[in-house]
């Protein structure tokens, strides 16, 4: 294992994302193909290592009742695999699950798995298109736990399309927020980058948070995945991945995750201080769409 | 002049940015340069022409004094005069002024100047930097308004890095965010756009709204400006500029600003309508910094 040297008593903790190619429904395979990248992430030295989103179940359902058959408790079958890898490996394992939450109701849903297990979950509140049809959304903050002295946040795709969300976690002091994700390969002019990679640049330099989202690869079921993974720093540039990519790949990076707790900008700005929240009220006084 | 043909009723509105070369204290020949790019704006077809932040005055003042001393009132000497180029050439002027409030209190202010005159100011929110030792804060929101059928917001360049700012416009149904700027050139990677731009590109694509940023070039008393005026549609993609630059020019695209009346980006996704401000709370529930 590689040891990141130490600086200003800040050593680097090294962040992975496990870029997969599953499939809907091959669960036995979905698990391999994951087990594979964890350990091949650990070896390289990673401690928090993010799994795509839904990366037990695989994303593109048929329908609801597939989804149903693919769910799993949590703590449940998954949570306790990665509870196994992650006492071993002595990881910290970031991935998405298709949740049953007992009485009926499905969550897309990640789980935080440490050496003791399931340390936390987080349910998606923001439902990309047919999930809604599937899915009950999420109504609890994103969490933001200690991971080895580091405050770590997890939520999932779609959530980091709104700023309002991003800016909990970053409020709660999160050095480095974790997104399991599946990016369709949407059309977009040569030589740009996915516009969700975009978007998790200006996330993470506004909140000055480093943020690793984890993609999928491949086509499934009829949905190309765009192959975006991206490790950015607090910033917002780009430490590993974000270009789009066609090939199952470990991302890794070293991120000296105290940077983030600086954030000032210039003799005279903080990003954090210098927001007017007394001015920003209309942006919640919006009630919510029905 | 141009008049871009229309498609589904809309006929695209060309928006014009003049980066332009200016200098503090030199209130004829910023006049002047503007005068050009705002001839040359209209002569290419744009009705809606974006100057950059403190246009009238320059940005690199020595002290709070020569702020004072190149400060005027809005409507005033700038706004009238913009008011003679607006009603000649049928524009909408988007520019920053150096503005006296009276009771010696100064305003990095906007003025949006049509062939009616001045149609609107705004303050400043967000301020960046020594402008904190010049200026007192504005504390109203961007102001959004009917510009020729379509509704058009203002802020200044540092209030972009406020998601919760711009949110608000866009809330409020603005279909174009102006945004006059002066943005440094600090380092980033190689091969980067500025991360200013960066930051536009995913406020328009988070709110399905076209952002016109009017930056400025070249040095100023010991600051070296990027230009990195740009203009992004609804989908947060360059229509112009968007790079670092260093010659003074007048960028313009057409605009097909009903585009952004439609916020729906699948089959069960709307940017607006997915927000889910019941639980955004907490992020205006802490107080203003002090």
């Amino acid at each position: 294992m590689t040891s990141p040297s130490a600086v200003d008593g800040d050593p680097a903790t090294v962040v992975a994302c496990c870029q997969l190619a599953l499939q809907v429904g091959d669960l036995e395979g979905n698990r391999a193909r994951a087990d594979a990248a964890i350990e091949q992430a650990a070896a390289t030295g990673a401690t928090i290592v993010v799994l795509p989103e839904l990366a037990t179940s695989g994303y593109a359902f048929m329908d609801a009742d597939q989804a149903r058959a693919l769910a799993e408790p949590v703590p449940g079958p998954s949570t306790d695999h990665w509870h196994e890898l992650a006492e071993r490996l002595d990881v910290t394992v970031i991935g998405g699950i298709c949740e049953d939450g007992g009485d009926g109701a499905l969550f897309n849903t990640a789980a935080v798995v440490n050496r003791d297990g399931v340390r936390a979950i987080y349910r998606k509140v923001h439902l990309w298109d047919r999930e809604k049809l599937v899915f009950t959304p999420g109504d609890q903050p994103p969490p933001v736990l200690d991971v080895d002295g580091h405050l770590v946040a997890v939520m999932i795709c779609y959530d980091l399309e709104f700023p309002e969300w991003v800016r909990l976690p970053a409020l709660a002091g999160a050095q480095l927020l974790c997104a399991p994700a599946n990016w369709p390969d949407l059309p977009r002019p040569t030589g740009e980058r996915p516009a969700e990679v975009v978007r998790v640049q200006a996330s993470a330099a506004i909140n000055r948070m480093f943020i690793a989202a984890c993609d999928r690869v491949g086509p499934e079921r009829g949905v190309d995945w765009v192959g975006g993974s991206v490790i950015v720093d607090a910033d917002g540039w780009p430490l590993a991945g974000g270009s789009a990519s066609t090939t199952t790949q470990v991302l890794t990076a070293p991120c000296r995750l105290n940077e983030a707790r600086d954030k000032t900008i210039s003799d005279h700005n903080d990003v954090i201080t210098d927001r007017r929240p007394s001015l920003y009220t209309s942006v919640i006084t919006q009630e919510d769409a029905p």
